[in-house]
């Protein structure tokens, strides 16, 4: 993390003379997200000793700004008091995080503190499965019935927005007695109302309204939203009852974090479940671990392979200098093809229909590729000394290796998805890792035909 | 691309019977990106004659949710006068996107077309270079003056509404009159100021308005709304004069474009400009075939270290088995370093100042797999019939090339961000092909100086 030291000094200077007024200044007149970063540098009971000298929504907005280890600490070290009253303000969705990476001692002591309405919706958050569209939305929407006028719900909504609850009026949901999902009129379409005080809701609202159901993996409402250009989608459970709402930058959030698991599959790392530098050492050698075995059983084969094949080797010593060579181009076309196929996938560029296009493109590309690399392999086979009828068993190689390379590096990730697993999991060294055993058995059966006829 | 054919039957008959009100209907009861959805099956033509029955404000959005070549399709094969007043009405960041995609011909018969004042603004977006703040911004955005009643902001506002001329009213921008960005009104202000409608924008706006330079990398655009959360953010010019607007929603592809060419970075393809499947097959073999080619002059050099050791490969026949599974152990401990370094710098997880804790974690991680490979490595080499003192040779190696793989893996991206390059570029093959190398060197090594003692 870059910690931003410019105003420490002057901060801490502020800290240690009481400076009520510079530190109140500090904390309103820059955005809160900047406020927030300029305190990276001090511990968690100075940066709650600058707080106090917000109002309690400006510090609750400041504290949202701060990383999310920071958070917990503050939350499990400071007053339980002054952290309940804080927790209280918080929004919606962000409070539940925290808590839940907080030590649970902090959170029993924590939550009796916390008003009645707020802890009973904190708990109701917390019980939806990580992941879901339930465990990123929140609670505070704008929320309107059919029958309120315009005047009556922009009352309603200033009201709202005066005592904080509302993280997002781009939408306001029109629900029945019920709480069923009725409408959505947008915030533009209630300004364009605006001249027309006394008309209802219902007379202006949408009833085609997108929503996203409450078990609906985070990837698909992330993908949905990004679709349609939504600035938020509602969420509703099997009987269309209105749960919650999933912000814009909720959204970014999930496509930001599925990018760098589908990363960590794609190079054979289990996805980590906080950052690099907050996994534990045991966790992350474990992640890395049980797929770098898995992948050394595998190798493990090619040795098993090699010593079907020592009688060949011992005859035509100069086939060793290439093994590496073989794999490794067999490798890398295969973790390229596997690469762009499991990303195209992930981008929604491609889907399964596609296999049979996605097959014969990658098809002509083995064949071009392979087809290139073996020109080059041949000289410097001639180059390494070779006799120029033997030196046809590397270009020959090189063009079956990298053709099985791109096949195989497409395929296996189509099957995947086929079979209804996550096509990451095909990572690129478990791709590399089946080229390098079918690379040996054709650098192999190539030689010893060719040398032995 | 799954094609949507529920409705393609009725639509087709509707077509066929000019069934004017079943069209208009389609066009006006679902949400304009289902109604495009369902469209994917029919031809240009076709989908114009649908459009054709909805209104322009509506046509404009059902066309900005068609597949980007199907829109640079129509506009290139259909009516140069329906297609410049569909160019006038779509939004201002869109209708330069697909133009540039359009062949310049296309451009050039319809740009005449298109009224003045619109025409100005595609060639000035169109004018800033791809993958900047410019390319990516809107010109639909609500500007006030400082001197403004919120009554007349209010009528300005619903005015453009009218029109279809904003994208955003989350933040309403306060300009002066050399058009500087002045400050900034949240639509949540503008609702709780409307019971005082003789007040000035001024003195409800917020100063400290958070903008990007115009200039600014996408990339970078994406990562400052994800950490303000912000709906749309500002683009200013040198002299902070207002240019346009950036709104969630190309965050949003940004992001998600942005993670695809991190992935074909890291699997050592140079990042497509198209998707897939647009992309032409002699592009697709290129972009490959470039760092296949650099990745196997490295291999090479692997046949050239082989060589050096021919002797030592002679006497001790078996040391050849493992070859394939030390290069791969090595490859696959580093692949999975630069996979977790890269992901993590561009989520922003981890900075340069942090290499320091990075070392020490990689070290503790390369013994702790090195170990616990090496041990199962022995067993192999015994099981293969290895003698048991000459067997040690495999896990003294494969512990080496593991740290090494770890080390390398994790250092090579810090190294090239470090130099200002993108960090992804030290791609996972490319990382194996280093370790391919110095893992050859380490074996033979550990070998000569084991054996021959």
């Amino acid at each position: 993390m870059i910690r931003n030291t410019l105003y420490l000094p002057e901060l801490r200077e502020m800290l240690a003379e009481g400076d009520a007024a510079g530190l109140g200044e500090f904390c309103t007149a820059i955005h809160p997200a900047r406020t927030a970063e300029f305190m990276e540098g001090l511990d968690a009971a100075e940066v709650w000793e600058v707080l106090r000298h917000a109002e309690p929504m400006r510090r609750a907005e400041i504290f949202s700004f701060l990383e999310q280890p920071r958070q917990v600490e503050m939350l499990e070290t400071l007053d339980p008091q002054e952290m309940a009253e804080l927790v209280a303000d918080l929004a919606h969705d962000d409070r539940v995080d925290i808590l839940q990476d907080a030590e649970p001692q902090t959170v029993e002591e924590l939550l009796p503190l916390v008003p009645d309405e707020e802890r009973r919706d904190i708990l109701r958050l917390s019980a939806y499965p990580e992941d879901t569209a339930g465990a990123i939305m929140t609670s505070e929407y704008a929320r309107l019935n059919e029958d309120d006028t315009i005047d009556a719900a922009v009352e309603a909504i200033t009201r709202s927005l005066r005592e904080g609850d509302l993280q997002t009026i781009n939408y306001l949901y029109v629900v029945d007695k019920a709480d069923h999902l009725r409408g959505v009129v947008s915030v533009a379409q209630l300004l364009s109302a605006l001249a027309k005080p006394a008309m209802q809701i219902g007379d202006i609202m949408n009833q085609s309204v997108v929503s996203v159901d409450v078990d609906a993996d985070q990837e698909k409402v992330a993908a949905e939203v990004a679709r349609y250009d939504f600035a938020a989608i509602p969420v509703v459970d099997a009987e269309h009852h209105m749960l919650g709402v999933i912000t814009h930058d909720d959204v970014i959030d999930v496509v930001r974090e599925e990018a760098v698991e589908d990363a960590q599959r794609i190079g054979a790392v289990d996805p980590l479940e906080e950052t690099y530098l907050e996994t534990s050492l045991l966790t992350l050698t474990w992640k890395r671990g049980i797929w770098l075995i898995i992948l050394f059983f595998g190798a493990l084969l090619t040795a098993i392979a090699l010593r079907g094949y020592e009688d060949r080797l011992a005859q035509w010593a100069w086939l060793v200098l290439f093994i590496p060579l073989v794999i490794s181009s067999g490798g890398n076309s295969g973790s390229q093809s596997a690469t762009l196929i499991i990303s195209a996938l992930a981008a929604g560029h491609i889907s399964l229909t596609d296999w049979s296009r996605i097959v014969v493109r990658e098809l002509v590309q083995g064949i071009l590729l392979g087809a290139f690399l073996g020109l080059i392999g041949y000289g410097a086979a001639r180059m390494l000394g070779v006799a120029s009828f033997d030196a046809a068993v590397v270009p020959i190689t090189l063009l079956l290796v990298v053709l099985c390379g791109t096949l195989t590096g497409s395929l296996l990730p189509l099957l995947f998805r086929r079979l209804g697993f996550d096509p990451a999991i095909m990572s690129t060294p478990f791709v590399a890792g089946i080229i390098d055993l079918v690379g040996i058995v054709i650098y192999m059966t190539v030689a010893s035909r060719l040398l032995a006829a």
